[in-house]
């Protein structure tokens, strides 16, 4: 696989997105955010998503100058419009205020309603770490997973963040409450291959490692079973009830997903305890992790966040990983 | 099971309580809350773990007089130290402090650290539910279970409350990170019963229905595998962060638990859209939920919490079941 310097990559996204009628500062920064993506090694949300939103910015649905728009709140809690804007966009600025309400109130969050998808959720939530606090982010999707009780799907998969900071770099949760996205099962059906854990049921109603078979009965697992599933059900209630906008019902209703509602919260740690406090707690936790005897020798325990800035350092070093036909699309947008 | 008038079953423990030497207001606080969880059916949680309350009160390891204080803090986030006071109470006090942050500031956190058990995670959600606000509030435990990659005891299951208000029950998820408690395995061990699902690995590191292979590794699985590990990791970076406190490491290195660090946070989304703005929003999740065609007819999706709300309405109704021999050693403490 080729490999691109980052900021190479950056100006060539951004190059794109100008073209494709993107107005700044919002290139700019879904430039960024997309070579980001790529270069922690979450293609999900890299180059492999990059064409659909080009497509997306075409086709009318969203309004790329869009500028989200506070429209209520109390203190330190406001409820933002993202007028149906950008969602890369729309969630950098709403994270941006959460840090700033919690530089002067200790914490603050942010209801954003009538927002897009959000590309890599993990991207907010590092966002906040970087500036020295705790992030907490979740959005809801439209309905992806049956509830438990149900083979009927019925709940979103409503990802949820926690990102704790860290010079070194943070400690990351970036986690969808079904146990495998659609996408990885995709893959792996198309490779003929099966999952290491069970992570749906088959068509019959078993628990099954078969991605093809849990496509094919549309019920991928929640995590912890009847736990990931209520977890995404109070999700989607706060992430309508915080931002005032929609839940995953009403997502469905409108057949595709626009118009989510986002929730974004920045704890300032930094204000409490300094970054070296911070920074010495943390450690301590990394370091008592990596003690922990591997079941595999030589393959210690990883910190929620580690294997995804091994691959950032690699990237930042040899060049971001693409494929060779991405490459070749990109230089043809 | 005989039963026993709500009012009838929180006088006699406030009466032993108080025999007991925990002081008011604490004693009335502890009786209604073992009371509230013996009524909502969270028997782990109710007089089941009462005598054992009883004894830690006469160790000697917590001061039953201890009053928690704030320690430090910026706007709406607050330090408090739980002086090694009684954790019920403690986390009463602390949640009702974040409440009252979030009438000022719309949202409210407390961290809350040097405090003991609280019992029932999910009191402290409902509390703030009561309130109108979302609960969010979490712990931080001696480590129960082995992060994903090892065979070895190394993190908590750091329980992990969202409560969201509504005047009819609120939506209430309170979830630890292992799949199934120790005391579940536990009892279906003696009963010689499997469990529904994978709950955790046998001695030969394979997947396993066999509580008592479970415990015999001691082993038991973190929800939705890695995901649920890495959870319970960036949940106590977070109490430990926000608290000052403690992290599962440092509970680990004193050798029983004690000292724990917690968060206790509350959004103000009544003052957002008021109380009849809050239920229909979340009646219309329910009433989605349940539209959604069962697995087994007639037996609805519920809602998280639903099951809860059911029993403690039979038990107002008919009285608090319990078991025969635990009345009999009530009267006699």
């Amino acid at each position: 696989m080729p490999r691109l310097p980052f900021p190479e990559l950056v100006r060539e996204l951004h190059r794109i997105l100008l073209k494709h009628g993107l107005p700044e500062p919002r290139a700019a920064l879904v430039a960024r955010l997309f070579a980001e993506n790529q270069r922690d090694g979450v293609v999900s949300h890299g180059l492999n998503r990059f064409p659909g939103f080009i497509a997306l910015l075409q086709s009318g649905r969203i309004d790329p100058g869009a500028e989200p728009e506070r429209v209520g709140g109390l203190g330190a809690l406001e409820q933002w419009d993202g007028r149906m804007g950008v969602g890369l966009w729309n969630a950098h600025v709403a994270m941006d205020r959460a840090v700033a309400l919690a530089q002067t109130h200790g914490l603050g969050c942010v209801g954003l309603r009538n927002t897009n998808h959000w590309m890599r959720a993990g991207a907010y939530g590092l966002q906040a770490a970087e500036a020295g606090c705790i992030g907490i982010c979740w959005t809801n999707t439209i309905p992806l997973m049956p509830p438990w009780g149900s083979a009927e799907v019925g709940v979103g998969n409503n990802p949820l963040v926690i990102a704790v900071p860290r010079r070194d770099g943070p400690l990351l949760l970036d986690m969808a409450m079904s146990q495998f996205a659609n996408g990885k099962l995709e893959v792996l059906k198309r490779q003929g291959r099966e999952l290491p854990l069970a992570g749906g049921f088959d068509r019959t109603g078993n628990l099954s490692r078969d991605p093809g078979e849990i496509l094919a009965s549309r019920r991928p697992l929640p995590i912890g079973y009847w736990k990931g599933s209520a977890l995404a059900v109070v999700l989607d209630a706060a992430a309508a009830l915080v931002s005032g906008g929609q839940a995953s019902h009403q997502i469905a209703a409108q057949g595709t997903e626009y118009a989510v509602s986002q929730v974004f919260m920045a704890l300032n740690v930094t204000a409490l305890a300094g970054a070296d406090g911070v920074e010495a707690t943390v450690d301590a936790i990394i370091d008592h992790l990596h003690t922990v005897t591997p079941l595999v020798a030589g393959e210690a325990v990883r910190y929620p966040g580690e294997g995804m800035l091994r691959t950032r350092r690699e990237s930042l070093e040899l060049g971001v990983p693409l494929e060779e036909r991405q490459w070749a699309d990109l230089r043809a947008m």
